[in-house]
């Protein structure tokens, strides 16, 4: 049955980066055959004590009586919620976690944001995340001279998932090997390079910086940095940047200083127990971890013109922005938690800086109650997207799949429905805008490829409702390829470059290509609001919705066909008006006074583009 | 179908008060029906990174499997969840939300507190709400002079609900007054009195204090609340205060200072504009907000062995705890929330007087962000039980009903299991000790009174649920009198004293006091476990769980009729083992190997006394 909608979008919400005071036109749509209505509204709960703002009817458009209240924007994260009281008097709750008879929780509001908000780029993006070593090598790298930790391995090498090649094992790729590929990125149509860590290390990964002062020489140092940005920028590219204000490594300088210096500040850098060991990363001794309680890490490392955050996004690096590794612990242990001071601080250093930036903060569970939008725009979190998304489309019964945060790694699989509950379950925590610019990835490098064990003809699925759904689409450098990995190691494979127009890697690429532009082209797809049609055990339907424009999506993991009523979707009654954008798989969408059919004879994704939504004026 | 179990009572949690750091250990009961699991154990979230702990099954008892988890408590609010994974890789998750296919979120988590915990005697206590202007006169009364602005009643005048008497209307019910009727209370069987504010005002209901340097002379000074305090403890009774946090009366000395001089330290208390106006709570100009940013507030007010919060729990007054008004609004406004900082100073002020004392705040809505244990041991709310219980059980179709928090004042109807639907929502928010300290209200003086508008003979309904669902069941005086009425102003009504043996009042206080008692003498409803059967449009039934004895619980607002199956409590099987604790209308329980059922011929609440769960050894 059709019911009443309301999300962040502009459809929605006069303004999604309100100030604190300022008072914003909600709007609520309720199906007219919903009943009679004797008041509606919303309640907002400023300063923890609730406050009604009663609706105005403001018109009525295809199926959709529009109601509209203001809400003033009294507290920098300002929930609301909508109620709807019938003529018989039966109260009906709108919040972010659906419809509900009964009371709902604050955290399940609809949020009015008064942080600085992340720029308009942000939701517009398609991210390509980059593994230095794995990505490229240039001319320069067959030069380098390797330090004794390395493993130089040669480009057509297996990966090496088992320690000592796990984490020694190099491949040689490096920055200007980057730069000199920027025209696959453009031909992607991917528009933000996300490099993990640029700085010295003593491994592949360079999670373990040894200092943040420069970039590695064996990435061709700060000038091949400065050589990446500005060939990317001029391609339209921006690139963000990898840190961990979790820890550092143990071959850091401020931890060796610490370590051999009892009375140096550095000292105070890390949580050194009595007996000179000290707390680290889940226990593992080369990450300890850091104490933020320290004055001066925090102006050496995230506060203020000199610090660590500060210097690369300025001239001539430029960076466009920091993702943070491991964002989640941050200044958490035991009773103490400065995690929202580390956070704010390190955002109001990029702010001054250049607040055209943005900061993507890693937490790949329950996000939540971090991003709240003070701080992060966007989380890497697997909740919303990636793990419901492997629940329903990779092949039941698969081996382990670590690093995406199941539980004991296994993935249980789920229908069509649990997908979209998990989804809106974790989504329902987030403010709209963070929704916009948290990420939707199919996979990391922290974990196995999606590919290896989904079922048949999922990818372009799996990425379709990357592409489509709210959130930045992430590609990892390789998935184009159709690279497979079983776990987070194996998938750091390098780019079989060359191999672009062999059968098996071209039509993926394409398959890429194409999706991405469907995203870039249509901005419904970046700002829209979204509602879910349907959803079965093999197959779900949603639509984004803007004034302009609409996109249908269709998505199965098997034969599967989907009835919706005509007015689920009034745009498409008489069979007209839909626009085929995508199609992968055997599909067919038919239209008529009696409703819509969506099927597919197996693996399918397809989007259409549909009139939008007509709404009375302002 | 009966499901996978788990609380924070004694039979699951081996401490409820563990300290930092402390592994407790934590067990799950699971039907045997339920499948073969092929791993369980508790997924927690230290510093935001989760971890799994598995369990042991440690036996078998009763149909159910019990399996038993170390956790370690690593935050001093320790999230867990169980994970329960079937032979065929099925994953169910179990929170306080309930079963779960699809993952949950952190907010929905059991949770251990390494917080300070309430004293025993919180979740054991029964609490009677007196509001002193309208429960008893002694002698003393009617020597007073009454100052300007009040308007003297009589004992047995109507209560003017309209201004200017709403507030200044005076019975002259005084300390000595309630002093001389404490053996009503012994005779009721409740044990720890609450007194709405005792300071100098300038109304009957004192929240406009205008010092708290002493007790005002109208209710007979210091000398009459140290009488006071003596005479209940002598009695068994402990006594807690009222003081708001959120805002003073306009007439009280610091803000009369703060207005009259700009330069003065007062001045800094409050929230003064430039123009020389003032923030205030909602607005209302009498009642200027507090600045919490203010040292000297701070110190003056509830911080330190000189503060008001320290003075009154120390002798010769010696409370027991305090109810804080507004605590929800406290310390918040616009961009700043100090509520966290405020709180925490009082309960560390209060400690370092008297940790046996207890602190409960008003919030009178959705509370858990506020109430995790950090200070506030429980909360005077009304979303997990006042409003879905008056949802279930007021009169379809009544008048307006303020004060409660309902949406524009009007009661929506649930069936049972809307009212458990919604109980559970809100209960899920709280750690378990929280919620063992929680206020169960029929009502207070700030709503209509329940009766006015209850469906016939719902009262021992409610009441019996007050007294059986984990909380501190609440009596707000005059409840028991049978009083009625429309508002919170109405239900201020001076208590009748001379009608206790009136045809319509003895049977309510006789049922008052049978089920205080029954609240009272097992301990199971203090602090057992609790595990929903069944609910039904008209009808509902739990049981509260403990080793040594369960209690079954059936309440019904029409005739209805409840099956359970027979593994739902295996101590019945073979019809034995059921003792009767309180029967209020016609009721059934009939226990047989086939099941249990539940009947009832009208409005009934029922409790009968079962064998304790049968549980592994430690």
């Amino acid at each position: 049955m059709l019911t009443p909608h309301h999300d962040g979008s502009p459809l929605h919400v006069s303004n999604a980066a309100p100030e604190l005071g300022e008072v914003v036109r909600v709007r609520l749509r309720v199906p007219s055959g919903f009943g009679l209505l004797d008041w509606v509204g919303t309640r907002s709960n400023p300063n923890r004590e609730p406050r009604y703002s009663e609706a105005r009817l403001i018109g009525a458009a295809a199926g959709w009586n529009w109601w509209e209240a203001d809400v003033e924007v009294e507290n920098p994260v300002h929930g609301y919620r909508w109620l709807l009281v019938g003529e018989d008097g039966r109260q009906h709750w709108l919040s972010q976690a659906g419809l509900s008879r009964v009371e709902t929780r604050d955290q399940d509001d609809f949020r009015l944001v008064a942080h600085e908000p992340a720029p308009d780029w942000a939701a517009a993006s398609v991210l390509y995340q980059v593994f230095p070593d794995r990505f490229a090598r240039s001319d320069a790298a067959a030069e380098r001279v390797w330090p004794e930790w390395a493993i130089p391995a040669s480009w057509g090498d297996a990966v090496d998932p088992e320690p000592p090649g796990r984490s020694q094992q190099v491949f040689g790729g490096d920055l200007d090997g980057v730069r000199e590929r920027l025209d696959h990125l453009v031909g992607l149509g991917v528009n933000l390079l996300y490099l993990t860590p640029v700085f010295p290390a003593r491994s592949n990964h360079r999670y373990d910086a040894s200092t943040f002062d420069r970039v590695d020489d064996l990435l061709g140092g700060d000038d091949a940095l400065v050589r990446l940005v500005e060939a990317a920028h001029a391609r339209g590219i921006r690139v963000i940047g990898d840190l961990t204000s979790n820890h550092s490594g143990d071959a850091h300088e401020w931890f060796r200083t610490a370590q051999a210096d009892p009375d140096s500040i550095e000292r105070g850098f890390y949580l050194f127990r009595e007996d000179g060991s000290y707390e680290s990363w889940l226990g593992v001794p080369s990450l300890p971890k850091f104490d933020w309680s320290s004055v001066e890490l925090r102006r050496r490392f995230i506060e203020g013109p000199d610090s660590v955050v500060a210097r690369y996004l300025r001239a001539p690096f430029s960076l466009d922005g920091w993702r943070i590794d491991v964002a989640n612990m941050t200044g958490r242990i035991g009773a103490v938690d400065l995690n929202a001071e580390v956070r704010q601080t390190i955002r109001a250093t990029m702010v001054a800086v250049n607040p055209d930036t943005i900061l993507l903060g890693e937490s790949t569970n329950d996000a939540a109650s971090d991003f709240q939008g003070d701080a992060w725009h966007g989380a890497m979190t697997y909740t919303p997207f990636t793990r419901p998304m492997w629940s329903w489309l990779q092949q039941p019964g698969g081996p382990a799949a670590g690093g995406i945060g199941f539980a004991r790694n296994a993935v249980p699989t789920f229908t069509g429905s649990e997908f979209v509950e998990a989804h809106l379950r974790f989504a329902a925590g987030f403010p709209w805008r963070t929704r916009l610019a948290t990420m939707n990835a199919l996979d990391t490098h922290d974990t196995p490829r999606f590919l290896t064990h989904s079922r048949p003809g999922t990818v372009p699925v799996a990425f379709g409702l990357a592409v489509t759904m709210p959130g930045i689409p992430v590609v990892w450098a390789g998935d184009e390829f159709a690279l497979t990995g079983e776990d987070g190691e194996a998938s750091r494979t390098p780019i079989p470059w060359g191999s672009e127009d062999d059968p098996e890697v071209a039509p993926t690429i394409e398959a890429y290509r194409d999706l991405v532009a469907l995203r870039r082209e249509h901005e419904v797809l970046q700002m829209g609001g979204i509602r879910w049609l349907e959803a079965s055990d093999d197959a779900v339907a949603f639509v984004r919705e803007a004034a302009d424009a609409s996109v249908l999506v269709f998505a199965a993991r098997a034969a599967a066909r989907l009835d919706l009523d005509a007015d689920a979707l009034p745009q498409l009654a008489g069979g007209v008006g839909a626009v085929e954008l995508a199609a992968f798989g055997e599909l067919r969408l038919e239209a008529s006074d009696a409703g819509t059919v969506l099927a597919a004879t197996g693996a399918a994704f397809g989007a259409w583009l549909l009139p939008g939504v007509a709404a009375p004026r302002q």
